[in-house]
């Protein structure tokens, strides 16, 4: 595999950065590849605004109103995006493999992370793609097809609480805006999530087990399924994009998304 | 009502901007006190890390292993955090309702809000508060109990997608994170969601219309129902944080933590 690890931790001797490390010397010692964006060792800007897509100039960036989307777009076409953001799609483009490794903060990942979302999944590289057809090519299909992605992530309660029935919601569900609305959205395989619980009061042998279990899955890794969701082009959904009533008639919830075992 | 307007977006000619402006007029109109914390403007720091916790001073910032949780509860307590985060702290013990106004970017707020969440919300004062019994005081009670939130948002997609069967998740499973996970874990009351759909090809007169619609909920919003999540504390939960077996036996998803109507 060629693996790109995102983490965003602000603490080196944090447990996640060692898991890291654990997990990086695993993928190299099994003939991997990896490159990793070290996101606060980098000082990576989180806040998308107007430099990133307007080339510097005097008066460029306030000239015109700022349309978000399209002009991500139109300077990512132009080659005029920042070049922090052209080196992340340059490291994404190289990998097969994308590791998305971050504490569990209000249930999403650190500002810092959804950052790295915001301005680099820009439209054109990652998404609002056409095929041959005029179709757009979303959930299963876009710029990112091919890869895999998986969150590794730390929360501070225990795992009943993030089970299907738990208070928290099920895991899957919380990080639906990643696994389904970020991954798969652009083509990505979400793959079930590595997640460690009590992260807060973990014990030595806590965290052995924990680095056991994850140097496990990535050695599992190229050959594991991912999360079966549907694809937006493959029928199971009409032209308004809702889903076909045959389909699991009349249920709700993210879970109605993936197709059955 | 005491109304803090939490914006981001990084463009004051935007619809939501417009949006903004027309929805405080309303409140102002009406007898309502409004104060507003427009992140982009304020050039609101994203970012949580070590300078948010640790009073200014020569070595003091890399001494010793960050622990996120704890030092942001003792900063908050020893009254040593950074003066950005206490500002918006006295904003929100003055509010009695929170309106959190944002594009939605990956299917979230962007990252600037996420760093609002991250960085503001710290435990003893937003969570990790006890009550005379020694119980956690959590989803449904907490240092914000007693206060509204509502969610203001708009899409490119149009509405059937976040319906609950639609392709891109129920709208209100989508802002899980936000509604259950930040909101009612703080014991805010979160009302549903304003959400502007198809909001990449508004006609103006579309825009007229969900500015009427906005004003018809910020006025409604005194003597408005919240969304019905179940109470930590309320004999829904077992021990382990799991809904008790009597409760919409075998169901799952975010649906069944709340309240049938």
């Amino acid at each position: 595999m060629k693996v790109l690890w995102i983490f965003a931790h602000p603490e080196q001797r944090s447990l996640n950065a060692s898991l890291m490390r654990e997990g990086l010397r695993e993928l190299t010692a099994y003939g991997h590849e990896t490159q990793v964006s070290d996101l606060y060792a980098m000082r990576w800007k989180a806040v998308l605004d107007a430099a990133d897509v307007r080339p510097a100039g005097p008066g460029t960036s306030d000239a015109a109103r700022l349309s978000v989307g399209a002009e991500q777009e139109r300077a990512y076409t132009a080659d005029e995006q920042s070049e922090d953001i052209r080196a992340e799609q340059r490291k994404i483009a190289w990998a097969d493999t994308l590791v998305f490794h971050f504490p569990m903060w209000w249930f999403g990942p650190p500002a810092i992370m959804k950052g790295w979302f915001d301005r680099v999944l820009v439209q054109g590289f990652a998404f609002g793609l056409r095929g041959p057809d005029g179709r757009i090519l979303r959930y299963g299909e876009g710029g990112l097809a091919g890869k895999r992605a998986l969150v590794i992530t730390s929360v501070g309660s225990r795992e009943p609480g993030f089970a299907p029935r738990g208070i928290h919601g099920y895991v899957n569900d919380v990080l639906w805006p990643l696994l389904h609305g970020t991954f798969w959205y652009t083509g990505m395989a979400p793959h079930r999530p590595f997640v460690v619980y009590g992260a807060d009061r973990l014990t030595d042998e806590g965290h052995r087990e924990y680095a056991d279990a994850l140097r496990e899955r990535l050695r599992a890794l190229p050959e594991a399924e991912p999360l079966a969701f549907r694809s937006e082009n493959g029928g199971d959904y009409d032209e308004t994009l809702t889903l076909q009533p045959w389909i699991e008639p009349g249920a709700t919830g993210p879970a109605v998304h993936e197709v059955c075992a």
